[in-house]
């Protein structure tokens, strides 16, 4: 692709995330993807996600999205995708729409495996809270790889296929695994079924990748980019690109001002315009040696909410009030200035997507939910916060 | 409202129409929105209700519809919108939120009583086809007002209330009975429920009609205004509006091509403007007596589809192709030739009402659909072949 990626993710589409569509989980104690599907009656689990998986994402969005001068789709996916693990019921079928609706409208998809049998993050989007154990079970280590094989052989000739991302945001240990904490910041249901949860090394991960590389790679040709997640460590990749022979793959790395605030940053303009800055740097020197993009960010951040968000977590929407201290033109300079920022910075890489397209919230029935509306494209354009094509 | 009414009907959403959203009927013989309610088990039909009344329509489309230039929704609701009518579900709950979105986005409703029990036209979008009974029963044309009343006095007081309409769309008698023609074009599943149906007569029409601004306007004051519908027959209501003492009241008439096609006008853009230019004479002069807009019409016809819709009705999609004889910079002229005319005709009156916002049809992956997406103004808008603004 010779023009920057211009992206933006279809989350909570096919991999549902609570905060993104909470009238899917009403009236259960659901807090993840895993447990929706044991808390409701079949018939009703199978009612909720006609409904949502034909109404959320549709043709006339993958329109909008071109029209408003993307280029690029980030569509997750979840790891039952063919229907092969009851109780979840797989959504292949809407993948291969949004093909036919890419290529109609003139936009290309990357396929984002998301989540894994027993989760490789722990957190709520990976489909199970609290638990991770996907890498330490053979088997589904396996199975994911067939799930990869599979996608990959069957858009391998379509047009409208970029590329292939293996494994959404493992989480690797370390520094990472007690600053992200997936077992605090997303309690388990179940401590039987969480038992054992760990991070996920470093050495495990490239042997994973590389495995993955060398199945999808049979089926994929040399102009279908095949995409790694930095597993939070943006820097720890340079060997595994340089020594390996890759064709045609990418760096993914992720960078939320919210992960900032939480590692410290202060909550300002200034203090995140500098953040973003000191990114820009460190992803052109990644760029020296491999291609990177930025798969996943948002222009959510505390300051503009107006109250600290304790890095964007507020499942339960309790106890949480925002003293809406900016104007609506203050808001404009303040999501602007982060927009041109980011953009600025994302592409000394190969561009960026961003988290989300669409949100099924309420922020003005909900005032909980005040502010959390740029995290939605679709929002943030209507309110000219954004603008795709710069 | 000093300015001209620039709005957009917020279909589908309240009011089930199955080529709106096929999806929410899968599955069912149902053919409206009756027979989902008995054809469903409960609880799937409660939640397939709840997903789609969640996500069809949400805050975010009031931010989408006020930033692209629209000023007004037309929102149709069911006659057991307050939940008084089992098996059926209540939905002003959604009606509260949509009225705090529009506050919040600087819109204003029509509140439009869509439906009432045993239908007053036999349309698929009256909730019961093939079945016109409501108004030879005393006790349903009584509930009917109590449903007007107990509207009229909970929105009395809200800002973004722009009016209420009576009844959308009543079947009169001699030639618009025959000519719509609502029991071959829309079959009763139940022959002996649509037994004795018959159009409704405008001396019947003209007393509901009275009754029903009575009633009202006990409640609301005279900033707000009470609408009714023609009933098909544009200028039968000189002296019903020259006769009595209203205040602020407006006639709704609804203009369609496809009705003009089945009428006998020539499939052809020119045969098109002809008769959007002899209607706006025909409003001019209603206009003369009467407050008069357009609250339903469409840029859908025939001649941009590449064949002959029989009046856009098609409810299987079977046997249908299209020739797609048109290029893309042809139907943007078609369509933007078609909607200045429109626009510059309703305006000889108060105004116009796109019909409709959204529809959750898939063009690309259902050619029979090829075509539909012009009535979806969000995809007209991105399509550029509308502009709200102008």
């Amino acid at each position: 692709m010779e023009q920057k990626l211009r992206g933006v993710n279809l989350g909570g589409w096919l991999v549902l995330e609570k905060w993104m569509a909470p009238s899917l989980f009403q009236g259960t104690p659901a807090d993840d993807e895993y447990y929706l599907a044991y808390d409701l009656p079949e018939a009703e689990y199978q009612a909720r996600l006609l409904i949502h998986r034909e109404t959320f994402i549709t043709e006339a969005d993958f329109l909008r999205i071109s029209a408003a001068g993307f280029n690029t789709v980030r569509i997750p996916v979840p790891y039952f995708i063919f229907g092969d693990r009851t109780p979840f019921i797989g959504c292949i079928d809407y993948l291969d729409k949004a093909f036919a609706w890419a290529k109609a409208y003139d936009l290309k998809i990357l396929i984002d495996l998301h989540t894994a049998p027993f989760s490789q993050n722990g957190f709520d989007n990976g489909g199970l809270s609290g638990v991770v154990r996907w890498a330490q079970m053979p088997e589904e280590v396996a199975f994911e790889l067939t799930v990869l094989e599979r996608l990959a052989q069957r858009y391998a000739d379509h047009e409208a296929l970029w590329g292939i991302e293996v494994l959404n945001e493992p989480i690797t240990d370390g520094e990472v695994w007690h600053s992200m904490n997936p077992m605090d910041r997303f309690p388990p249901r179940d401590l039987a079924l969480a038992k054992g949860s760990a991070p996920i090394s470093l050495d495990f991960l490239r042997t994973f990748y590389q495995d993955a590389y060398r199945r999808m790679r049979n089926y994929l040709s040399d102009d279908k980019v095949i995409v790694f997640h930095d597993g939070f460590q943006l820097h720890a990749w340079k060997e595994f690109f340089t020594q390996n022979d890759f064709h045609n793959v990418m760096l993914d790395t992720h960078q939320y001002v919210m992960m900032a605030e939480m590692a410290g940053t202060e909550q300002s303009l200034e203090a995140y315009v500098s953040f973003i800055d000191g990114l820009a740097k460190e992803i052109a020197t990644v760029a020296q040696y491999v291609e990177v993009f930025v798969g996943e960010w948002s222009l959510f951040n505390s300051y503009a909410v107006g109250t600290d968000t304790k890095g964007g977590i507020n499942p339960t929407q309790e106890e949480f009030s925002s003293n809406r201290s900016l104007t609506k033109s203050e808001l404009e300079e303040v999501y602007q200035t982060l927009w041109r920022a980011s953009i600025t910075a994302w592409n000394q890489g190969a561009g960026h997507m961003y988290w989300t397209y669409k949100l099924s919230i309420d922020t003005i029935n909900e005032p909980a939910w005040y502010g959390w509306d740029s995290w939605d494209a679709s929002r943030a354009m209507a309110k000219n916060w954004i603008d795709p094509r710069f």
